[in-house]
């Protein structure tokens, strides 16, 4: 039988699991400093919920299975549920809500390198009723940055504001903005000549596509030079001007969090194609830009729409955390030392365990997490902490029970020696 | 459309998601006391590696579906998944290995109050290569102990050993125990009389049925009482005895560790039939026995048997945390009064919001959880903290950054003065 994991399916030892958890652990940490409220949606829903905001793509990529005469499928994101969460609670909630959820997505691609057909999101959300408040979006860099920070990565914030796009098409007059934007997006693969034919090809002319082109080369500009020269194109489209403004109030005050170095705006990041109305942000890895992003949201002007007729904004962010592991792991980014949370194994050198139970009890109760190997043979016992690096091993034989003392090894060091028991707490 | 989650699934609000999250934090940190390690298996699997322990029942549950040419399906519980984990991973594991999983299962059963389709499972399990020391079998009951006492809810875990049954059954000639288990697993329900009218229909003689029905009667005594009363039993099975040693063995360590008055013998505990083979636990609550177990589990012999010739015997145990959650919920036992991890809601009340975001990036550093509301409003700002329970609120007005200084309100006594700003982390 094969017992191997499916292909697309990361399953980790016990050292690889222990970095994983450190790192989720540091994301929710950092969600919860600014206030974030933890929710859990299920793995499963009916089909009918999820779907509905599929397109095409979506479709083809979700678990989905009848049981008895109810059509199932996996959650392929936590946006969807998220929406329907909010949707039916919508009167329990205090608004902003501000939420997070870490937790398993599911999507049936075909398997390929870096791809995963289970992985985690880290998502956060600040959802609003009717309308949310613009410095929600200005806050969104500061926690990519605390989290980026406390990780010792480096990182560039990409910014923009799909406004700005949209009111830039509607003023050289290009309805189909959908496909421009697909087309643009894959012009560092093909090239600039390629993509002037393909925007040719989708009905653009000469002077339209100049245009466009004339936009992006602001963006080799620093942030300021940018906005200065956003603000001198003559578009004269409302929505254009509220994008830029609402791009200079968010880089203002990043700018005033000091964390201004590491944002840069860059107009070509558009964020999937409709979802999107406001601020978008992509985060690189300065050292490895070659992974993509791997943080990356925008604000969205009505996220239920689906399933309710209340409007309810939102500005969110997600972290695609196993992929991100997963890369970290293979760039030799992440630390693989310590293999277990076992501060101190007790050893007992005779049958009478009961001072090795109690002195494991009293650690245990001052928060040292403490094992207690089986009697006898001294050699495994070593080889064993050894092996899960843990950094203490006690002795307790005749000799320390007679004499009130315990014999302590530190396994780093090699260092032995006797302390008497009512010292232990301050022996390591 | 239908928004709410499907039958069988829990979906909580925030404030229940928070007190879940804080049941299940505690647990895991207790289960990493011990020294446990985490590991994650995929909740989808090929259908063939789950499904080989299952039995018709297992089988009917199973969330099962195809997808491509594979058959998948989702994991019934934790156990089959480690199983297939350590064939996988034998020799890059660590012997024991003590790892510890908190994950959630999903079991397709027909909808019914208390059971759900998609719950949490917290199951520790120290497997041996080959053996296993006894000593892990006396640990588990101060692991429960640990958990049940930080929850602060009066418990009893009840303890047996399978041996023990199985040498009795020997010793009486009877061939099919597992019917006879499973008859006498009813009999609080049906009653003394139907049950040995059953085992009649089973083919046990009178005497047979008059042995077993002696042998549980010694369970009204006091776990001295059982263990004379067991050795003073004519019974010349060698594996009854090896039981009978097993279970005072554990007993003793459970009295050593101060915690023999939780502990109470329970001939009739057998949990389940064929998987087990020695130490078998079962917890209650006091306050709540109609709830039956909150945690169980025991001694096997052959862990990944299905999956590799090499032997792992292990001993572990399982809690079922959304069950456990959820009647506790309904009894009044959670505590749902901390709605959000937010500790001081900062308040601008002028546009410049310089100081106001500085004061939050030093709280956070401070990891004290702060939310900067949008400027103005100081009646919605009191509001939401009041409706999320946050405890201070911090205005900065003009005044406040002229003056240097911070006005902090206390939301629990109403109290609001003000401080120098340099003096804020010593204000609340």
């Amino acid at each position: 039988m094969n017992i191997n994991v499916l292909p697309g399916f990361q399953e980790l030892l016990p050292k690889e699991q222990i970095a994983f958890n450190r790192l989720k652990r540091t994301i929710e940490d950092i969600y919860e400093l600014y206030g974030f409220r933890p929710i859990e949606t299920p793995v499963l829903e009916r089909a009918e919920v999820l779907l509905t905001k599929g397109g095409g793509e979506t479709d083809k990529q979700i678990y989905q299975f009848e049981k008895g005469d109810t059509k199932l499928a996996m959650r392929f994101d936590l946006t969807v549920p998220l929406a329907r969460y909010v949707a039916k609670n919508q009167n329990e909630l205090v608004f902003p809500f501000k939420r997070y959820a870490i937790d398993r997505v599911y999507r049936g691609e075909k398997p390929q390198a870096g791809r995963f057909r289970e992985f985690y999101q880290c998502d956060i959300d600040v959802i609003g009723r009717d309308t949310l408040d613009l410095s929600y979006d200005a806050e969104i860099p500061s926690i990519i940055a605390s989290i980026f920070s406390s990780l010792e990565l480096d990182f560039t914030i990409k910014i923009n504001n799909r406004k700005i796009l949209n009111g830039l098409f509607e003023s050289l007059d290009i309805k189909d903005s959908v496909s421009v934007l697909r087309t643009l997006d894959s012009i560092e693969k093909v090239g600039e000549k390629k993509t002037k034919e393909e925007l040719k090809d989708i009905g653009l002319d000469e002077k339209q596509i100049e245009e466009i082109f004339n936009f992006y080369k602001l963006n080799t500009k620093t942030n300021e030079g940018i906005l200065t020269s956003l603000k001198a194109l003559e578009i004269s489209s409302d929505i254009f001007k509220k994008g830029v403004e609402e791009l200079e109030f968010v880089l203002q005050e990043v700018e005033t969090l000091g964390i201004g170095e590491s944002v840069k705006i860059d107009l070509t990041v558009a964020r999937g194609l409709d979802y999107y109305t406001g601020t978008v942000y992509e985060t690189i890895l300065n050292k490895y830009p070659e992974i993509g992003s791997v943080c990356g949201g925008g604000r969205y002007d009505d996220l239920a729409g689906y399933y309710t007729n209340q409007k309810f904004p939102g500005v969110g962010i997600s972290i695609g955390l196993t992929r991100l592991f997963d890369q970290l792991k293979n760039k030799g980014e992440i630390n693989l030392e310590d293999d277990t949370p076992t501060v101190m194994l007790v050893l007992p050198l005779t049958e009478d365990r009961k001072l090795c139970l109690e002195l494991a009890d009293t650690l245990r109760e001052n928060f040292i997490p403490t094992e207690v190997a089986p009697v006898g043979n001294m050699k495994k016992a070593l080889n064993y902490a050894n092996k899960l690096n843990i950094p203490y091993v006690i002795f307790i034989g005749e000799d320390e029970i007679k004499e009130n003392k315990y014999t302590i090894k530190n396994m780093i060091t090699g260092e032995q020696k006797s302390v008497a028991q009512e010292d232990i707490l301050e022996a390591f």
